[in-house]
C-alpha cells in the first residue's frame, strides 16, 4: 500500500474544502498580552491575539512566573517519572490540596492535560463500573467523547442542556446499571452555560454519578472563582468536577476533584494517569501560585466580563453576527468553511488581528465562526479597532451586516 | 448504586494484594540529582534516588535551566491555546524543526506526553487506514496499547522481539489491508533491544508501516543520541519514531517523526493532538536545550552505560538476581508483590535509598521487581551503599541470595 499517497489524499481533501489547518507562529510576549509577535516566512510582526484560551492573561502574571522561575531553580526542569516511579514531587501534592479545597471536595487528582483528565477518568470510570451507560450532552467535548468510546460503555446521548431529555433518557435505561451524566458548565464554542443544579438533580434522582467539565469556568465563576458550580451554588450536587490549568489558570495540565474514594480509584486504575510523566514541578508551582490569585481577586473577573459584555454590545451595534453567548465567549457566525479562512487571513494580512477560524470537526459544518475571547487586558481602543477590522473584512469577503 | 462503596471496595483488594500504591512525595533539587529530599509525616530528610526516568541528570541541566527561565521570562507561562487556536508558539516550531532532524526525518509532530503521542498516533493512524491491522509485540506500552484498543482496528501480537513470529503473523493477514508494525526500541521494564532491522525489513515485505517507540532510548544510543535506531543503522527503516521529551531529555512531552505527509496526516486528524492546550513555550525551550547537548555530547552516553554495566556487575557478584538487559535498564527480580513493597520500604526508611517496587499491571505477576536506573551522577560510593543496602533487605524479608 502506497501509505504517503493515502496520507496525501487526505491532506488534499483538507484543502480543498478549506479545512487545512495552517498555525500561526507566534511568540507570546510576557507583559505585552494580548499582543503577541507573528513569525511567517517574511519576518516579524506584532499581532493582538484575540483567540488566546489565557483568558486572564494569568500566564504572564508576575506571581505566577515568579513562583515558577523558582520552582525550576529549585527543582529543575521535569519530574522525572510517572507519579508512582520517582515523578510525586512536593509541588505536586500542595496543588491536589489547593485544588480539592478550591473545589470544595475530599481530594484532586492531576493529569498531564485537561484532555487527558477526561480521557481517563471518562474511560475508567465507564469501563469499570458494571454495566455502566453514560448519559452525554449531544455537545461534549472531543476528550469526553473519546473517553466514552475509549471505555466501550453503553453512551446515551441526551439533547444539549436539556434536564427533560436527561430524564426521558434516564427513565429509559434499565435501573440497576451503573450510570454516568457527563457535561460541561460552559460550551467553548457556543459560550452557553449549563442548569448544573436541574441536570444533577435528575441524575441523581436516577442513580446516577454526576460528571462536570468545568474547564471553560475555572478560574473565571463564582465568587471564589472556581466555576459555575459554585456560581450557581451547586457545588455539593456534582459527583466530580473535571478542570484544566491551561486556560484560565494560564498553565498547562489538568485535574479531577471529588470524594477520596472516587479520586483514589482512579489515581489506581487510570492507564492515562500512571503510565505517564508528571507535570513539571515548574509548571505546579506556576498553577498553585495562579490559582491562589484567583480564589482571592473576584475583580479580575469582574473586568472579564463587563469586557465580555462590552465587546458584545459593539459587535451587535455594528451589524456583526454575534451568537447568543451568557458567558465571556464572543462567536461571530460566518456559515461557511472557506470565507471563515478567508476573514481570519485578512484580519492577521491587513489589521494585525490574530483570530483563527473554528471549522468542523470542531464546530458543526454551517456553523463555521470566529470565536473572540475578550480578556480583561483588551482595552476599548482594541476594541473599537476590532470591530472596524471586521465590518471592513466583512464586506471584502462578501457577507452582509445585520441590519 | 453506592459508587463510594464500590471505589473502596476495589481499592481495598489493591491493598490485599500489596498492589495499592503510595507515591514518595519527594522535592527533586536542581543541582543534587540524584539526591532529592523526601516529605512525610514525620518531616524531610534527603534520599537518594535510583529509579528516575531523569536517565542523564538533563532534568538540572544548567543549559535547559537557563533556556526555561529566558523562554518564561520572555514568553510567560502557558501557551495559552490549542496549537490551532493561538497556542502555537516559535519555540514548538524550533523543537519539531530540531526533532526531525535529529532523527533524521522530513517533519516532527509535539504532543502533551510520550503516551498522548502513542495512543493519538496509533488511534489516528489505525482508525483511518483502510482495514487496517496492527502488529503489536507482546510487550509493548500501555500507551500503544490503548491507542491501538481505541483506533478499533484488529491487533495481532507477536512474540517480544521476534522476527520469525511477526513473519508468521504478517503472511497469515490479508494481504490488502494496511498494516502497522508497532514495537519498541528499549523494553522499559527488562531493558532489552528489539532487532530493529530484522522487524523492519519483514514489515516492509509484506506491506507494512513500521512504527517505532524509541522513549526509553532517545538521547541514550546512536552517536548523535537519537536512539537504537541511530546506534543500529537502520533509521531509514523506519516509517515512524515516536520519542519523549520526558525521559533522558529532561522534561515533558512526547512527538512522532517521520515523512511530511505522515505527520501532516495525523496533525490534522489526531484528536488528541488537535483538542488540547499546546505544552508552554518554556517547555519547549527547554527540551531543545536538551537535545541539541545531547546531539553533541557522546561521552555523557559512554559514562552513562559504563555505570550501568559497573551496577550490573557489582549486583552479580554480591548475589543479587539482576534479570538480563542490554540496556542502562537494571532489574533485579522479587517475584512477589508484597515482599516487592516490603524491600522497597526497608531500603527507603532504613538506607534513604528510594526505589519504588514494580508490580502488575506494570510487569506480569510473578515477576515483580526493583527496577534501577543508573545515571552518570550515581558514583562509585552510592553503589556500594545500594549494592549493600539490598543484600541486607534481602535477607531481612527472608529471600536468598544467588550463590
Amino acid at each position: 500500500m502506497d501509505y504517503n499517497g493515502f496520507f496525501r489524499q487526505h491532506i488534499n481533501s483538507l484543502k480543498t474544502e478549506g479545512r487545512y489547518r495552517t498555525f500561526a507562529d507566534l511568540e507570546r510576549r510576557a507583559g505585552q498580552f494580548p499582543t503577541a509577535v507573528q513569525h511567517d516566512a517574511s519576518g516579524e510582526r506584532d499581532v493582538v491575539v484575540w483567540c488566546s484560551n489565557d483568558y486572564l492573561g494569568m500566564g504572564q502574571h508576575p506571581e505566577v512566573l515568579a513562583a515558577m522561575h523558582q520552582a525550576l531553580e529549585r527543582c529543575g526542569a521535569g519530574a522525572g517519572g510517572t507519579r508512582n516511579i520517582s515523578g510525586t514531587n512536593h509541588y505536586h501534592v500542595v496543588l491536589e490540596q489547593e485544588l480539592s479545597s478550591w473545589h470544595e471536595k475530599e481530594a484532586a487528582l492531576l493529569f498531564t492535560s485537561g484532555y487527558v483528565a477526561n480521557w481517563t477518568a471518562l474511560s475508567t470510570l465507564a469501563a469499570r463500573l458494571p454495566n455502566c451507560i453514560v448519559f452525554s450532552d449531544s455537545l461534549n467535548h472531543a476528550s469526553m467523547i473519546e473517553g466514552i468510546r475509549h471505555s466501550r460503555a453503553e453512551k446515551r446521548i441526551f439533547k444539549h442542556n436539556d434536564p427533560e431529555d436527561l430524564k426521558r433518557t434516564l427513565a429509559a435505561a434499565p435501573a440497576d446499571s451503573a450510570k454516568i451524566v457527563a457535561f460541561e458548565s460552559v460550551y467553548s464554542m457556543d459560550g452557553d452555560k449549563a442548569p448544573i443544579g436541574p441536570l444533577c438533580d435528575i441524575a441523581h434522582a436516577y442513580g446516577a454519578l454526576t460528571y462536570l467539565d468545568e474547564v471553560h469556568a475555572v478560574g473565571l465563576y463564582g465568587i471564589a472563582g472556581s466555576g459555575v458550580a459554585e456560581e450557581q451554588g451547586v457545588i455539593s450536587k456534582v459527583d466530580l468536577i473535571q478542570g484544566t490549568l491551561g486556560k484560565a489558570v494560564g498553565c498547562i495540565g489538568g485535574y479531577i476533584a471529588g470524594s477520596s474514594a472516587l479520586v483514589d480509584f482512579v489515581r489506581s486504575y487510570g492507564s492515562g494517569f500512571i503510565f505517564t510523566t508528571a507535570l513539571p514541578p515548574a509548571i505546579a508551582a506556576g498553577a498553585t501560585a495562579s490559582v491562589r490569585f484567583l480564589r482571592t481577586h473576584p475583580e479580575i473577573r469582574a473586568r472579564h466580563q463587563e469586557r465580555a459584555a462590552t465587546l458584545k454590545t459593539l459587535l451587535n451595534d455594528a451589524g456583526l453576527p454575534v451568537l447568543p453567548s451568557e458567558s465571556h465567549i464572543v462567536p461571530v457566525l460566518v456559515g461557511e468553511a472557506k470565507l471563515c479562512k478567508a476573514l481570519s487571513d485578512i484580519l492577521l494580512q491587513d489589521y494585525r488581528l490574530y483570530v483563527q477560524p473554528i471549522n468542523y470537526p470542531t464546530v458543526p459544518r454551517g456553523t463555521e465562526r470566529l470565536r473572540l475571547t475578550p480578556s480583561p487586558l483588551h482595552d476599548d481602543a482594541a476594541m473599537a479597532a476590532l470591530v472596524e477590522a471586521l465590518q471592513e473584512s466583512w464586506h471584502r469577503v462578501g457577507l452582509e451586516l445585520v441590519a
